[in-house]
């Protein structure tokens, strides 16, 4: 249940019946809020008359909820906003791995002449081998970090695991929550307790319900900027990498107020399909796309089959953009 | 393997060899073609100097592959083509059931007001339960000629198993091979000897390649008249229908030369996403789309809850047009 | 809704009702039984006085299911009787395909050597591709026919589609139907219209209530021996050839009344782990078990992988003996 | 690729090798070990003359691999040892969570009853919602530990997330590493560097390789004591929790050289199936079972649906012994 407490609470009061009545307590909009867990379907005794409003769930999506707050939120990443009547699609673009300052120079340079505002690059890989390139560390986020400052990109980046989050918090401007982390509550926790972004991706075995409550973890904790990132689910198909579940963007969009943004090149696995599956998801009209982009992906330190190269990327964005505006989108 | 024979090797002599050879034999484009399976590496001993060109494959998709034919073939429904480098997107709607006479000339009607050409409406449902609506069977079909011959529509319906082939081959312009049925030998082989259009949707449980597979069962038997349908996969995801498997598709477009149909509607299973689907699979480029529409959804006897009502499957097609030019196909 | 008519109504009349009622009509233990969709919750008009007993339902598993008869249905093939308490685990054993007399001879002679008395043994195979061997089709059933003369067997084959349905049941003591064919209504009608025993094997992309829905065309068709035959889901795990879902098995124990038959063979694909499975199974307490066995498996012409050569099998069975005991069943 | 040092080599020399040749290094038998990536096929330059024995791999399954170590490792927890030769199924359980003193009493009580050693219970629950139990912490794993003290069991609990694993290593005999966690490198490089014995989970979208390459990152950190357990994948099947894939365990038996445990509970969501999937299990013939009992599973505040009470865990225990007898082990 969600209580809108009355404006006469002040917030150190509504910190105190949070604490009384084991709910979460987050002020939104100067509203001091309430949330309890969604099998509490009345207000609970001796509340009754410090509530303004209330809302009832049938589960745990609750302030993700629709039936919460019936229109997409806004969240502003940099100097752009999305979701919310802005109807932008943000391009968020770069390579799987921050991989030498040399490569993410030419990464900035093409999204500079492509007027893009935010570069993607891995800097800790959550690889499925140790034996594999585990990415570049903290040395990789001081060269996004410079790229943010010669350029004025803004940097999104993933977390892998709880141990560096503090990092990861420090450098980047979206932080990252991969598929294989956003279980982690270490993870979401300490994201719960910044301002900044938080994009959080649906793991590969993870279903609509779930991935919601991931955001919620965040949303009750205090953080209202949340994206939803849909990039595959694992399926019996495995003539390609994953499977994009455009269904589940659909009731992701239908039944949540959170942004949703897309990630065609994990989905796919392979370069030939990414650029179709981009215009797809622009037709679809969503909030932001991921697309991987290497100055040479036959060289890449990780996920090479599935960048594409500058060329193809260029060609890509200008196919997008009269099929975002067919939807009523525009492309930032 | 397929092998081309020379042009001074007559018709009768190809039947005698594939015989010998254990292999198919098929006549397409004045060509005389055998095709053995793909473990054959090699022209078998004694053909050599019969054969003008020949192919070798990794697996037992032959007649179907781009490493065959370089381009999507073109087949023709009616008057309408697809494939090739037509560009075209064809329309096929209608009812998931014919129900009855007054429904379908609804349908008609709306058909008719749009300029579409190509109804669909099942007879045979193969529906899951007994005790569920099993369809008007051949009454049914009569309607649906019915239709055609009042205004010339094409007319596309579903074999639910090979006993009512025979009825369907008769009665439609493209025999729908359905996702329950389309590993029916029976079936696939019953249409491999007629050359009506086959429409053959991917089971829900089945990979890219077993599809492609079950073509080759109707080309290798003569009929060259192919369509792939994907119209969504079971995965772990309950939240919607099916998943819509667009990445499936894309690497159908990249290693298949038949044409490609979607149906979101299947996929979905719930009518507030269909149009939303509908309009990513256009800006992919698919040669056409099935789109479930009923004159009053809410009393449909089978899909009652993914088929679109008359107005919003026509602000649907308003708004795919432009997503289909601006990806250089036309609405048809 | 089952309703167990009174006995002062015939049969005539009852089917008279059943017509009136759009309800399915069987007489099960001398009993007038009607059967109509489970969305019936109420008697209906007209019926009250003439039923005896009645059973409602949330949803279409009706006949098979343990709220309408609390124990397992007993199904007699050949001399040996299995589910009900009987504890009987009847093994079906024989090579994937018949391919020569040679073969099925030293089949039969495994199965003489010891003590078994139910031969398997596919004569149109359901493959994939149509450049793969097809099966021997009505020579293979009169082969197995043959040794069911000679020896007093009962013959498991299988059905793969409506076009030879009536050549399996006549050669056949157990007509099964496969995976790819129990969506089969063509198949699932014929085989209700016959008292042989009909084994229904689980769809690899099936849930486990439209496994049952399939048995309910049968039962609500008039014959009430019904097999259920769990061998392996396709899941996102490709390592063996598919997951055999043995929590599904104990979900069939706990809902239906239907013997339940375990195919390891099949859901393994590699002989490695054949035996093992089988053990998992035999300890789950089952009604058979269906092994695939071959003189040479290494020349078999289908599933060369997984069937058991004949030492491997014989081992096998000495080691699932103790185990059935230890369950309370007996290996038959 | 897997290089065994010659023993002329010292640990020092070995670990400056590493460093060189971006391997990892570990001690293992008193004899210096150093992996590569698999992808290294030759002895590197410079090395041959240092190595006494190699191994090259096909994919990065190394350490963890039967072609490496063609027996399956032993593992000693507390005074008892599984895998190796010893024929033992260690029975591992105890409630879902540790909920109070009083409970978790209880379930130390049922133990020292059976004669069983090792207690389970989770501390930090990784729970998909943040509105839920989510488990005791410190003062649950202060709990176990007294147990500990008090009774000379082993006990086994769960790190959630890399934030208290320094917590989970210091009082757990067995650290848990979860189905949600098990892709967590900080996790799992922190149990590299301790002895403790580390159980990781399968996740429920997780390959069988990558499942090994987690344990992979254990062992080539330098901790051996690596336990597999599979605990239920996610299929389309949601008719019972998740899928318990045996066949997967025989996969894991053939290509791995770790010892393996299964997890019935989990897999079956449903106390009603546990006993006979844990019969299944021991018939596998596998080195330990994990098993949910709570002294009053109604009130349970996590999983309470899949957890035996006193009596069924007792009436299983028993019935397991003559199929664990069986098949050549011995329930401890």
């Amino acid at each position: 249940m969600i209580l809108h407490l009355k404006d006469t609470i002040s917030a150190v009061e509504a910190s105190r019946l949070a604490e009384q009545y084991k709910a979460f307590h987050v002020v939104s909009n100067n509203t001091n809020v309430l949330i309890t867990g969604s099998g509490v379907k009345e207000i609970p005794d001796g509340l009754e008359d410090k509530v303004a409003e209330h809302w009832v769930f049938p589960n745990d999506m609750q302030l993700a909820s629709r039936s919460y707050r019936n229109e997409t939120r806004e969240v502003t990443i940099g100097n752009t906003t999305i979701g919310g009547k802005t109807g932008n699609t943000l391009i968020i673009s770069g390579p799987c791995s921050v991989e030498s300052e040399e490569q993410i120079r030419q990464s900035a340079a093409l999204l500079k002449a492509n007027g893009l505002t935010s570069l993607r690059g891995g800097c800790y890989k959550p690889r499925t081998s140790p034996y594999s390139f585990q990415g570049m560390g903290l040395d990789g986020l001081k060269l996004l970090a410079k790229m943010r400052e010669e350029h004025g990109f803004t940097v999104v980046t993933e977390a892998r695991d709880a141990t560096h989050i503090d990092e990861i918090i420090e450098h980047a401007d979206v932080i990252q929550v991969g598929a294989k982390a956003m279980y982690d509550q270490g993870i979401l926790r300490a994201c719960a307790k910044t301002q900044k972004t938080v994009l959080i991706k649906r793991g590969f075995g993870t279903t609509l319900q779930e991935f919601v409550q991931a955001a919620e973890f965040v949303l009750s904790g205090g953080n209202e900027n949340v994206l939803l990132c849909e990039r595959g689910i694992r399926t019996f198909e495995t003539g390609t990498r994953f499977t994009l579940d455009l269904c589940g963007v659909e009731w992701l969009k239908h039944y949540t107020n959170l942004p949703v943004i897309l990630d065609p090149s994990h989905a796919m696995g392979y370069a030939y399909g990414v650029a179709g599956l981009t215009r797809a998801c622009t037709a679809l009209g969503v909030d932001g796309l991921l697309i991987e982009v290497h100055p040479n992906p036959k060289v890449a330190k990780s996920d090479a089959s599935q960048q594409l190269n500058h060329a193809e990327f260029e060609a890509l964005l200008t196919s997008i953009k009269p099929i975002a505006a067919a939807v009523g989108y525009t492309i930032v």
